[in-house]
């Protein structure tokens, strides 16, 4: 299908790969293609760009490049993170404490973690999405070896209160590592890991306009984990096995080339509130990201509009938003249904989530086909 | 470091991705970008072309599409094959029969398995670095749950009797699944899952002209295994995370572009033997592949010249070859040492792989500089 316009505003989904990461990419595959553990040059240029990379990651970062592991995507660091603290420490204690909003492949680890015989906490949030410190404080035992939260929510853009957690955890006398997932964090706010005591964090290249394929995971110097995969010496026996090169080195580069932090944030929380105030010359509409989330997500529901119904509308106008997390392949947003909202608003919800290329010009557009959807389509009431 | 030449001979362990593959992957990064799991335009449009990789894979196998798997690569899908069928037969026995040449991956996933309270049988191979009918008929009891034997080793290029194992699975009465790590025969001789009784098969993109990170895992239709990863609904569950598109629709370019398979194999054992040959030009060289391997790889020892100062003679001249596994990281090479090789032979093995691209003019080149290196390297006698 080929659409005169494409307005592009699903990038918590996945982001456009930039030129720079692109390029880096194609130089990696064509030209520096030796293999990085290879003892001759060409697997000494590989091994170089395999270091830059991590430097670059280590310095948005604001940690050391020793700490910093390459591994397949979110999905992996979020898996190796849970599954390899509660394989390490079960030996300190049983208990497991993270959120009813994880992403899927923190979720699924927990669950799996459960059936090893860990006790899983999951906290549900607020109304507004947040977890509250209260709840986080009297879940952390000390028997907890392992706290994982978000720094933001992937459906919603709600931030999380990561900063509380270090100390809860001290207070606790736990044992426990402290892992964020920072996937939708990641380059786009301030994320110090230090400065919060974090042991572990995740993070993705195609949320930042980096190929999918590559992610980040932040291991703290003294913490120990173990590994989801066995064999090669590669990324010191964590993640063994030939480094996915060219998606390393062009996430290197999308990270060199992030634009700056504070002004991208500007940039986003202006679109956030335009689109925020444009949404409300719909009849019925209820906007569940309220103005403290990261601006980077708007997710709002049009009452009596399906999602799908909505999303597919708007794809066939060349606009691209999304129901929720792509990785749910559709399932009702455990996200939604945790911050206690009514069933039809759940199955009406869209979520918009821009990126630093979306422009004023394209919420007008976006407005303007959400009236038409709104005035045109069958409102079949959702159950 | 510039060189006026550029003699790559190290094609088993990774190669350039061809021009198809690397544009391939560029337009997935830069205009089919979604993510596959999203149910818009984008979304479609990735969805696609993952399915049309996954034809080209099941195709180039004669399997069906759903029995393909997409993962980070070989270390995955050998890791997935044997821990995910352990995990999922564990109550049916508890032997698994693998061998001693066995790439890292699957080596330390079964001594994983063995942690885990499996009886483990590594099974060494014959002084061609074969591993013997009659050992694996010995190994293969009523209780064993994995077969898992690779189909060409990595390091000589030894053809492994796959064709013999589904049989004795049969006559001993085993639950076994059979696991092939198909890593360095995939796309380099016939490979048939089915004509073998192979339940699991591993499959890389790098060692076929693909980019690193992505690989392939066939799944026999009605076998079953567990996961190692945990999340979305990628990849029937067996996979999830969002898949690293650029990569496998590149794979499947790779594998669309392969050059007929007899022909190559025929350009293959030509250079193989012309090397072979010329090899016997050094005083004292000892080759180790015989001429029943596979010819895309050779490895011979010049004797008294460690493979670490060799590889490096040859490098500053432009020419890369290996001292075995890149994988390995440099250790003593665990496949010559399975073979009795004596130590002097093995602290000096240097492995040559060939690719469609490298030429008769490149082997004279080579074999030059290897009597270069008899005439004028200090003989340090390996321990």
């Amino acid at each position: 299908m080929i659409h005169l316009r494409e307005i592009y505003l699903d990038n918590s989904a996945t982001t456009r790969v930039c030129p720079e990461a692109a390029q880096k990419a194609l130089q990696m595959m064509t030209e520096t293609y030796g293999n990085p553990s290879s003892l001759h040059t060409k697997g000494f240029e590989a091994r170089q760009e395999l270091e830059k990379a991590r430097m670059e990651a280590a310095a948005l970062l604001g940690v050391e490049k020793e700490e910093i592991y390459f591994t397949s995507g979110g999905t992996e660091s979020n898996n190796t993170a849970v599954l390899g603290a509660a394989r390490a420490l079960s030996r300190r204690g049983k208990r497991i404490v993270t959120t009813a909003i994880e992403h899927s492949s923190v979720l699924e680890a927990a669950q799996q973690a459960e059936k090893q015989g860990f006790e899983v906490i999951y906290l549900t949030p607020d109304s507004r999405g947040i977890i509250r410190q209260e709840d986080l404080a009297a879940a952390i035992d000390g028997q907890t070896i392992l706290v994982s939260m978000m720094a933001v929510n992937n459906e919603t853009g709600a931030i999380q209160p990561i900063e509380a957690v270090h100390r809860l955890i001290e207070r606790a006398g736990a044992p426990a590592l402290f892992h964020v997932d920072g996937v939708q964090a990641f380059g786009k706010m301030l994320l110090r890991p230090r400065k919060y005591g974090i042991d572990l964090l995740s993070a993705s290249s195609h949320k930042i306009h980096g190929p999918k394929g590559a992610g980040i995971l932040y291991l703290r110097k003294g913490a120990r984990i173990l590994p989801l995969h066995y064999g090669g010496e590669q990324e010191k026996r964590l993640r063994p096995g030939t480094e996915p090169l060219p998606l390393i080195a062009a996430m290197g580069e999308a990270v060199r080339v992030l634009p700056d932090r504070e002004k991208t944030l500007q940039q986003m929380r202006q679109l956030n509130a335009y689109c925020r105030q444009q949404l409300l010359r719909l009849q019925d509409v209820k906007i569940h990201s309220d103005e403290q989330c990261l601006p980077y997500i708007l997710n709002f529901s049009v009452r009596g509009i399906r999602s799908e119904t909505m999303l597919h509308f708007l794809a066939e106008r060349g606009i691209y938003v999304s129901n929720g997390s792509a990785c749910a392949g559709g399932r009702k947003s455990h996200v939604l249904t945790a911050m206690g909202l009514e069933p039809d608003l759940i199955v009406s919800a869209i979520r918009v989530s821009f990126s630093a290329e979306n422009t004023m010009e394209e919420i007008d557009i976006l407005i303007k086909e959400l009236l038409q959807a709104e005035n045109t389509l069958a409102r079949a009431k959702g159950t």
